[in-house]
């Protein structure tokens, strides 16, 4: 029911725009719209979509099993192609130069745009399913508490098994292992085990380097539960840190404490990600926080709304955002501490149930 | 070195098109030609390429130190943007309006061109750095043989620990477990493990299903090592399988070797494709192959030359493709069987050791 309630609310949009057709093709629109299943690097599959009538989501032979298996909502015929054939190929050729076609003009690439433009008169749809997807509904909210609770179970397991002088490599083996152990579907992105001056680099991938020392190890991961994404972040120290990392360590936590005991429905982006660069700043190592304080997390671990200093919208009930401030000191060691949160009325419901005190092993 | 030479490569197309610029955001292209550290997910490096003089990479701050510890090849520069502020943008800012700058337009998307396309004249470049991509040097080829050494360690681990009644989950958090700890720096896509009917779904991720009773699990997956992928497949059965599966795992088996037999510089995609998918087809299954034989893998893990139908050009030496034919009979089982090889100009050189026999666990 849910899809068919979304499809709907899609044909509105498309039909104040004054189209009479849309082709969806990034995958998680697709599966956001029909529920078929999408599978990182397939992405084939096409939603032609109609204004009035039938809705025909077009597969290759390749995803025509798993799709017919997984059933659609009322309304949404299957089509397959023939073995060989593109399913967007397919549906261009439907056209005859005249139609107003919405295409989603922040995924289609401009050769694919170019191969289309003689066919119908197309016209931008811009985030407009990206924005639907913002405001999760419950079963959404309840796939990504699952998924959350797994990542916090596997964390917990892992933490009993780190020692100073294990690698990178070790560290990121037995995490992976518990998280699909505990149903994983996937992973919502390339596990980050980052250690020592390692941990200076947002977006580390595991090495064979081996913490020890007092240095800071950075594990930043997630997993998928029907399609939905977890993330969080925590910093751990393998052996007693020095002086200045405990102090880096502190501010961090203050920094996120402090936006998470504001965050709540009505506060924009951007005055959240203030709250927590204040308490950074004060405590001197505003220049070394270097991205925005979080991000939408749903079927992409990357999503709307940012809360960043470039959003001024207020965060919406039912929005699920990351709240993870970092400070990196080049050539040193770097800190971040990453809850996922959902947006309420009057507060948050933090979905990450691990501590956060600062953690020695 | 080999950067260097790249970079001059590619100057060379830019010259012959006539044009004075080219921007180039693909993570795995600006990889190919500076080196600089590509994460999923990031992706927000520009390098700004002049047909004469300096080249420069523009970066966030968030990838400048993980981009600087690197090191970037002579006659590149590297710029940081302020926080807040786009790479993208800050190149675009330079333009005024007459300049003839080359896009990739196989992968920007149409949004991002019509915020562009004010600001100077822009050119298709196509696949013009993907081509280059597909003749690896004996470096590239030594990480991806790495990779694929660590994915056949792993494997041999786990066929040792899987057992009838294990779980798809249990048996992913196994073969991942030994892809880490040896030394997979990220897993080139998804973990495939499907089993049972779920095997039909050529991209099944795992699940909480137990595979028992002669049922066929299907393992497909990949790590990287130096930013290249591996990738193979192996049909394992949980139990003694039924005849027809067995039929079909030895149908699969005689269609990979007779394409690895002829595989060499010269042959086509198409013919490739064609040897296998004719034993298939004098088995009796031919109208359940649903995809084609192969593809090429180095940065990405889908790339060219595809050893499918549709491409008729002959293989080159230095290609490493995958050699994978498939049969998915709905509602029953699925078998296919991958290897990883060079194409050299006298045959193949099969990097995958795993063994091939039919295996019952």
């Amino acid at each position: 029911m849910r899809h068919e309630l979304r499809l709907e609310a899609f044909r509105e949009e498309i039909r104040k725009n004054g189209l009479e057709y849309a082709i969806v093709t990034k995958p998680e629109n697709v599966f956001y719209l029909t529920g078929a299943p999408f599978a990182m690097g397939s992405g084939g599959k096409v939603l032609f979509f109609r204004a009035e009538g039938e809705v025909e989501l077009v597969v290759s032979p390749l995803d025509y099993e798993e799709t017919a298996a997984k059933g659609i909502p009322k309304g949404v015929a299957i089509e397959m192609v023939a073995f060989g054939e593109s399913p967007l190929e397919a549906v261009i050729k439907r056209f005859r130069g005249c139609e107003k076609v919405g295409i989603e003009d922040g995924f289609l690439t401009v050769s694919i745009y170019e191969r289309m433009k003689g066919s119908a008169h197309l016209a931008p749809i811009g985030g407009c399913i990206e924005r639907m997807r913002e405001v999760k509904d419950d079963l959404e909210i309840g796939l990504i508490r699952k998924a959350q609770e797994i990542a916090d179970t596997a964390f917990q397991k892992t933490l009993a098994e780190l020692k100073e002088g294990m690698s990178e490599f070790e560290a990121a083996s037995v995490l992976e292992y518990y998280l699909r152990r505990g149903g994983a579907e996937g992973f919502a992105f390339e596990t980050i085990v980052a250690s020592g001056q390692r941990a200076v680099f947002p977006h580390g991938m595991p090495s064979a380097r081996r913490a020890r020392g007092g240095e800071a190890v950075v594990f930043d991961f997630g997993v998928r539960v029907g399609g939905y994404c977890s993330d969080m972040t925590r910093t751990v120290f393998f052996g007693t840190p020095k002086v200045e990392a405990i102090d880096v360590y502190c501010a961090v936590l203050r920094a996120q404490e402090s936006a998470l005991a504001v965050a709540k429905a009505g506060i924009s982006g951007r005055d959240l990600d203030r709250t927590a660069r204040a308490e950074i700043e004060s405590a001197g190592y505003g220049e070394r926080f270097v991205h925005g304080l979080g991000h939408g997390v749903g079927l992409a671990v990357h999503e709307g709304p940012i809360a960043g200093p470039k959003n001024e919208k207020g965060l919406m009930q039912g929005n699920v955002i990351t709240v993870e401030p970092g400070v990196y000191i080049p050539g040193a060691f770097g800190v971040r501490i990453e809850d996922l949160v959902v947006i309420r009325e009057n507060g948050i419901e933090n979905l990450t149930a691990s501590p956060k005190g600062l953690t020695v092993v």
